[in-house]
């Protein structure tokens, strides 16, 4: 509703603890919001001169797919203290490898991926496991108060805008008012726990090459 | 080592109030200890008669795959106060439909699978949303604490029996002494989370035939 989240949300969110919910009106008819995806390069984009074309093309994948649009679980988010210690204890114990490393230090975190199965979408499937990198980030927050554990669950996508803004008309809190950047340079948002039966749920569309960039 | 659990494990345990640890000694090592597949059922079974020879197959079988035997995200346990309006939640936010629910009064829980993605290992990953059937069931207590939200992981296997054990020797505590019936006529059994990181971690072995069972 363009409305700024209450401050309380900030305990619950990963990366962003300035997030706002989507400006665009609720109440607009989904095939007036002009949401599409621009072919040549796969990134999504939003531009109201395209929003009637680009709603109907929309409703007709929809309609062709018959199914819902969130494809896979694309990943399991873990917190924890040390991410060196907890990355050779997934190693060691399961015998997964890291697939994918970075830090994100305007989200606070340093984050190794594990990848554990292919999808049957085209994806995968991985556990994401995330150490803060400075005590007054979110996930800091969070295992101040939480310990460590699951801190969010993703599934993926091939539109996060669009599967976004429709969640967004179900009444469910969106947390960024656009996707950002995450793991692997994917387009991510998350959903507000309160209104997902506790549980933190983000939503990812993958970069359109996934190759490891360690 | 055959010592019972502490009390205070029950806190964070699915389905067994009752559960102790696996009484085979730690130190006896994993070739004498005599696990094996049943090729003709696919079923693991444990018989001391067959120990060194079922240790070296399944030693040339860890050789052979020179990768973890966990090779998939199976589901993701989440603990709800009403199933039937969680079920209702993910139907019409996600698209997820019911794959398979049962009630199991031995653990306490009804359940509800909802399959997301096929997976790279002929198996698949769900969410399974659970709630608890008594008071004083595991699920119960839980949500008591924890209010709603993520319960545990599972990982897929194809020998859970195994995997146990060698996680077992690796100083990581298997919170059953035998694998017992999950969902969908499967066999699991769990990691004590504090042994992992926070996360309460169930290890599955599909029944042989994943047909739904409404």
């Amino acid at each position: 509703m363009g409305v700024r989240a209450p401050a309380t949300i900030t305990e619950v969110v990963l990366f962003d603890p300035d997030m706002s919910c989507d400006p665009l009106p609720a109440a607009l008819p989904r095939s007036e919001r002009g949401f599409t995806s621009n072919v040549l390069s796969g990134t999504p984009c939003r531009h109201p001169a395209v929003g009637v074309i680009a709603g109907t093309l929309r409703n007709h994948r929809k309609s062709a797919a018959l199914t819902n649009m969130l494809t896979r679980i694309d990943h399991i988010g873990i917190a924890c203290f040390d991410l060196d210690k907890t990355v050779e204890f997934y190693r060691a114990t399961y015998g997964f490898e890291v697939f994918h490393s970075e830090v994100n230090e305007e989200q606070g975190v340093r984050e190794a991926m594990l990848k554990i199965n292919d999808t049957s979408d085209g994806g995968a499937s991985y556990l994401q496991l995330l150490e803060p990198t400075r005590p007054d980030s979110t996930v800091a927050k969070w295992l101040d108060k939480n310990g460590e554990g699951v801190h969010h669950i993703a599934f993926g996508t091939a539109d996060v805008d669009g599967e976004a803004a429709d969640i967004k008309e179900k009444g469910v809190r969106v947390l960024y008012e656009e996707p950002r950047r995450g793991s692997m340079g994917s387009r991510i948002t998350f959903l507000h726990p309160k209104d997902c039966h506790g549980v933190l749920t983000e939503l990812v569309t993958s970069a359109p090459v996934e190759s490891p960039e360690h």
